[in-house]
């Protein structure tokens, strides 16, 4: 994994990360009394939404410059179930990308730091009209600049 | 009612009905094994875009008019629990109104014809930017016409 | 509505209430960019919680003592839309009765005190196996009469 | 991957195939006026579900049998937006695993046959207590031996 990350990531630039918190809700669960598996998406949303607020760089950030980031690709690894009325921490990491796209990790651990749930998404760019960008929307390149210089951490 | 039904349709104008079908999902199910109460407004949309689609007023045709119309009333009376993997039949009927506004009623019924759920919506006009209507749009209009002509049952 | 208030509740005890807040997430937008109107059914359920919590009669507290509390009837009227990553506050009151009954009204607000929806819910007691139940369970004929008493305020 | 797949299935047995319908519903888009990327769990759920009709190995047999068979992983690729109004078809695809899991591959096409959506599951064995099963339900290993013999095809 480490090696991986290394090959996809030569410029060295570390992840860019968020922590924040969410509580079950009786409606997320299912007859087995544990959160939906396709209720995950949501939780992994409240993520990056948090690392995009933190960062400037939220949905209403990119609908303000014209564009979109739609989900490409999602994946979940379900772990431990999510309880009832229980508080659980997502840890949210933006991985350095040099191309176009946005790879965010997820790790939803318990009260006492236990690993429930990982999950993985890349987004792409794209126009409002739904045009796939091969090259980063300005504002974002702007972003990518401060993160790579070390003023964002 | 039915007093009440006739002092708000002086015009005697029979309602438009629409039936159709819909299974259980286990998603839908919440730990108690039946359908969690919130999750009914998909069910009535159900129907509503049912009745839409066989008439010529489904939601597409207010969008493709230059206007919506937003749900501005909900109500709904659960009698009997909607069960997994069961199908249920949803009756829908838009009632007759000469005002710039939409009321539907629902009945839920299961295989027997046993009454599970009962609802109502009431919608009104808008433009796409939000602005409330107080006439109907003009394709509404001819709509409206026909049904009182008697052309659309 | 007062006197209609006051004809259901004899007794003259006033209303618990609770107050809390939610922010709306992207996910919960239809194409206008508004919270779907059946996703508000999580919201009145937020406010329930957060005043079941508050003074101890909340799902799980039900499901302990062998009962729970389904809703029976559900209305909402929606008066102004809630929009992307605006923070709502719910004010959730539940009414005095000494039937067997919860009686919950919701009032939606925006950060400026602005009314943005309204609510209301009943629920009715059964056992874990679906009969209904006449009667109060124990424990809530408990918290009744301490709610009578004025020990709850 | 079709070495991949052959290394995991040295038995050689086909995969049990099933194709069902779904319609994009209004409540299922997002502000972009496309399906938003976590509802289509219930997509996937739906191919499975019907997977399961077909061959006798729905949620509710294994519950009937005393367990469940919860999801471990699960991803999407999402290559194509779906839209409103619009019909697709799911094409799911349980492999032949020797190993007590369940893997799933689903394919969503639309109606000119395009590929809009991969997706792959994988499901554990448990008990209705939650305790991971290392072998098979005594129903579902009778349900593999007449796979293995061709006679469910």
């Amino acid at each position: 994994m480490r090696n991986a990350q290394h090959l996809l990531n030569p410029d060295g630039v570390p992840p860019l990360e968020t922590v924040s918190e969410r509580r079950v809700r009786f409606e997320e669960l299912d007859p087995m009394g544990i959160v939906w598996h396709g209720r995950y998406a949501s939780w992994l949303e409240d993520g990056r939404e948090a690392l995009g607020a933190r960062y400037g760089i939220s949905y209403l950030t990119f609908y303000e410059h014209g564009c979109m980031a739609p989900v490409k690709k999602f994946s979940l690894d379900y772990i431990r179930p999510l309880l009832h009325d229980h508080t659980y921490t997502i840890h949210t990491s933006l991985l350095w990308s040099a191309a176009a796209r946005m790879d965010f990790r997820y790790v939803i651990t318990d009260a006492g730091g236990e690993v429930m749930t990982r999950g993985e998404t890349t987004q792409l760019f794209m126009t409002l009209k739904g045009e796939l960008l091969l090259e980063h929307p300005s504002f974002y390149r702007h972003f990518l600049e401060r993160w790579k210089r070390g003023e964002l951490l």
